[in-house]
């Protein structure tokens, strides 16, 4: 039993781990500036011992200092921005809320003497490698996004603290994450435009990119339990793992299924973005290699298409999500 | 003929440059905050219609983007944090002093519609390599050091920018230079432990390490040369070049080389350090594979002992140097 702080923990992805270590009767503490993180995504544990939960901005480092004493074993940094796609419009943003923040939680974690940190890093940190399925080991990238750039100084600010001050880091590279409490990304994109069309016989569905980038998604629930695996079958001082399967799927693909779940067949019309990035920074193919993680005895359990299929269920079961504005206004 | 502004225009690399690019006939604008940078090594050009420089902290973003109007064409992003071995004793140092500034640097380049961008990266950026010599490709790394983890977050800012608007990039990963200047480093503090003992008849020689340390260093006006090579060669959106040597040589290695330059044979006891590394975050070994740049034309010209004794002869002509105090006091 341990007691652990997620950041980030009101999130989609932070939250879902915060159920789980509950699950294994740990302690959890929910560090969140609810900004994309949601009341409704921790609020059945508010009743939980083992549960608490603090509104803490962590670019405010006093704060974040104070809100992690009291003897945390362990620090879950799970918060970011969000908004990948925002990069080039808002330059800085992935400063001031990746690179700021991530010192901070290293300098808060230095201060009350807490010596493991588990990192939510991105296969966007492979740039566009030239190597499918991408491994832990690929040669030097090159980035393409500020999102990137900063989950980049993340990964080496935590292995060089591991360096200086005897800290140890479990850094897990995600693909694209599916499931319960998706928020944002493509397949809530394509549900809610159909949503939003529920009234029209004939619906178009709009793409960022032309439909072909192939990229590599992983259903919530196995991103957690690799999670929770690496963490506890692998000891080194830097431990680094690749999580996604080893599928990849078009995005039109994605259409085609969630058009089909929906019983849509025939009355949607898909206008393809002319460019084959879904945006600037955008990686047209990620898949990544998950041999090292499997080694150890993880092995995702959900298929795309499950994940997908599991990932509708929840958005039509909780519908004020997609009338959620997911990011901030401020910019 | 080209308009450059140079930042840390006024340190050890940046003055070098400067120099050179005025004898190309270039428009310099050095860009400096002075913390580490000498008006000693600019002072010469004062006079210069070609050269102007600005005291200005590169962590404040509006004098930045001030600073960077007046057409120029392209920007040396030298300035940073020099002191490596400070980094785990002040562990934000490198956050404020190298991501921030970088972020600022580029954003007033956007800004002033600066297209061109050449950035002073570091062999440290492989953290400890298993491969050597090491080529720009190798391994994606795990860093060892703060001043690493901001040079890394440097490198990947860097090429999001030029990925998001159009810039150009050129990225050199150094080993230590050597040469006029020269004001920190191995060969100084042996240079200066030494001449502070003037007076001893036996002198002792301290080492921060036990002495094995094998490493690779460059002669200033070699890498100068590399540098405009590179520039004038390599025409990628992103281009990043090692910048050393073929040789490595031991810290002991350099020891006797600077003892029996300054004809102290025999007057010397060496002390060494316990560890092999000499601080938290030193690489034991760095060598790095030239090849890439070698292969456009550009060949170093000094061994390893030659600038050393070409390092030696400066300090000697300017012993101002060695009670300077280079870094500065307040932390």
């Amino acid at each position: 039993m341990q007691k652990a702080i997620i950041t980030g923990g009101a999130g989609y992805i932070g939250s879902n781990l915060a159920d789980f270590l509950l699950k294994q009767s740990w302690t959890v503490k929910v560090v969140d500036n609810f900004f994309s993180g949601k009341m409704n995504f921790i609020e059945h544990n508010l009743k939980n011992p083992n549960f608490s939960y603090e509104k803490v901005d962590l670019k405010d480092s006093e704060n974040v200092e104070k809100s992690f004493s009291g003897n945390y074993d362990i620090v879950f940094h799970f918060a970011a921005n969000a908004d990948v796609k925002g990069g080039a419009e808002h330059p800085t943003l992935d400063l001031e809320e990746g690179c700021i923040p991530i010192s901070n939680v290293l300098e808060a974690m230095r201060k009350n003497n807490i010596k493991k940190v588990v990192f939510s890093s991105t296969g966007s940190i492979y740039g566009e490698p030239k190597i499918f399925p991408t491994p832990e080991n690929a040669p030097f990238p090159i980035q393409t996004s500020m999102y990137g750039a900063a989950k980049l100084y993340g990964e080496g600010l935590i292995q060089s603290y591991c360096e200086s001050f005897g800290m140890q880091a479990w850094i897990y590279r995600f693909v694209s994450i599916l499931g319960e409490r998706y928020t944002h990304g493509v397949v809530f994109s394509f549900y809610k435009q159909l949503m939003d069309q529920k009234d029209k016989e004939q619906k178009e569905l709009v793409f960022l990119s032309d439909g072909t980038p192939l990229k590599s998604y992983l259903y919530v629930g196995d991103c957690i339990k690799g999670i929770w695996h690496g963490l506890n079958n692998s000891n080194e001082k830097v431990n680094i793992f690749n999580l996604g399967t080893d599928e990849e799927m078009s995005v039109k693909k994605i259409a085609d299924i969630v058009v089909e779940r929906m019983n849509l067949n025939e009355k949607v019309n898909y206008k393809y973005g002319a460019q084959q990035r879904g945006w600037i920074g955008d990686s047209p193919h990620i898949r990544l290699d998950i041999t090292k993680l499997r080694n150890l005895g993880w092995e995702p359990q959900l298929t795309i298409k499950e994940a997908i299929l599991k990932t509708i269920g929840y958005l039509e079961e909780n519908e004020w999500v997609i009338n959620e504005n997911y990011f901030r206004e401020k910019y």
